[in-house]
């Protein structure tokens, strides 16, 4: 069956962005709407319904709209409960309104769930049955495909990787969830800890020890920075392990900044993993960097909306 | 639609055990068969096939059969891979042995399945969509309801919650997966938990300090037993925690014997939940015990040879 021409529209932090997509091929370039600008819903959903507008002037035959947005919704209802980093926006019943003022089927869902789903229909986890899916960024996301679908569980809150422990007395996670994982690996967690290990190691920091920077170096043999990339693969290990014993998956995909890191990050996190799994769960598993990037969001949605048609 | 007649047959440790089952009512005794006695699969399977037809006599409207059994199975070949405690069980492919020798439809699934179903179909997890039940025992089990089905995993062998890390720099579990929670909460584990705890406060250690003993010392009041129960339901709640934030679910079914421990358990339990749950994953989150003890494993089967009618 060819895939419907549908809009994807991924709410990000500071910018909606928005794109004809067609499986997983972006038709027209990504409209960007800085969110700042706007103070509640209203105003920042009147120029999205704008820009669907003008986009159907090119592309009159697209059939659905996609919407992924950050932080928990109510899935059945359509409701974003509060989007970080735009003002004003709680309890927001955002798929009937893109539905209503455009006439068209429309689908909302978050964006850990978007980026699963873009990856087992078009990506890493093509063809697999159940996929886990791990964000790495600012904090640690997840979505899972189970049985060849999206799950999303009893209240629509299922694949919180992030706050899931890796020890029981660790570091306070944000709901006091001790030794929650995002605690561990997130963007700043990791700075921290390339500037505990090289003080530690009686090293000069590096200037850029972000995990970006660290993975360049890392790459470049730097023994420090590849130490660093070790614990990062422990911690995300440790959790990935217990994900692997509940759910017996046939991939683990990796996604966001972090997963850049490359080898570096994969080499330990395999190794890691088969160190502690039994064969049954280990030898068929696909532990592979996400396909998409930024994009993930817009095709994730799209392919939630394609459902529609 | 009325629940069909068919015999589930439970695998155990030491003896197998056949009822006539419609829903969740046994309509007969027990039957038991030791294993000891027997050496590889041909001489048991002969008995247990006796059975069926003298069974058959008398309930002639027997439609399927359902069969638990301990360890991992493939369940879309029928295939046990070893029974723990009974020689010579190797690669068995029990299901269509039994199918073929009785001229029934069969259906094979590991006991820790068998159980969740019974507790999903008739038990504590009845009307849920998404259940997590564990049992308690000399390992820890578990098995999955996810929509409103067995959630099996990629090679069957989801649901592994006792091989679940707590602790990555834990105590080593059979896997190389440290800090695996059976290592903290089987029989034995709790059994050195008592012991240690009472002779770190200088008490005399109960001549029965088994799961049991400690239960009903705790629910007398006595203070070391109550913190023996605190801490398993520590350890039990950080694993639980993580597979709540995984998988969002509307209820978790804790069986097995150290369940009947009851209060002592239960409330810390559900303490540390709520203390480390979001509202959204906590609110709607039913923690029950199991309503089945030793008929989990029949009933469960029963209900799932009942889905082959």
């Amino acid at each position: 069956m060819d895939n419907p021409q549908v809009i994807g529209i991924d709410f990000g932090g500071t910018s909606v962005k928005l794109a004809v997509v067609e499986g997983s091929e972006l038709l027209t370039d990504i409209h960007r709407i800085p969110t700042q600008e706007f103070v509640g819903p209203d105003p920042l959903i009147k120029v999205i319904v704008d820009h669907v507008v003008e986009i159907r002037s090119d592309y009159p035959g697209i059939q659905a709209i996609g919407i992924g947005v950050p932080g928990a919704v109510d899935f059945s209802k359509g409701v974003t409960y509060n989007l970080t980093n735009v003002q004003g926006w709680d309890d927001v019943p955002l798929r009937d309104l893109i539905a209503e003022k455009t006439g068209l089927p429309t689908i909302l869902d978050n964006d850990a769930n978007c980026m699963a789903y873009a990856e087992y229909k078009f990506g890493a986890g093509q063809g697999c049955r159940n996929v886990i899916c791990v964000t790495l960024g600012t904090g640690v996301g997840g979505g899972l495909i189970l049985n060849g679908d999206l799950y999303r569980g009893s209240t629509y809150a299922a694949g919180e990787i992030g706050q899931m422990s890796i020890d029981l007395n660790g570091v306070e996670g944000p709901y006091g969830n001790s030794g929650a994982l995002e605690r561990y690996i997130g963007n700043r967690q990791i700075e921290e800890l390339a500037a505990a290990t090289y003080t530690e190691r009686g090293e000069e920091l590096p200037a850029d020890h972000t995990p970006e920077g660290i993975a360049i170096l890392a790459r470049s043999g730097d023994l420090t920075a590849k130490a660093i990339w070790k614990q990062v693969a422990e911690y995300l290990g440790a959790c990935l392990m217990s994900t692997v014993y509940l759910l017996n998956p046939d991939a683990i995909v990796v996604g966001g900044g972090v997963a850049h890191a490359g080898d570096v990050l994969f080499d330990p996190l395999k190794k890691n993993l088969q160190a502690s799994l039994t064969g049954e769960c280990f030898h068929h598993l696909r532990i592979v960097p996400a396909r998409f990037g930024n994009t993930a969001g817009i095709i994730g949605s799209s392919a939630l909306a394609s459902e529609l048609v």
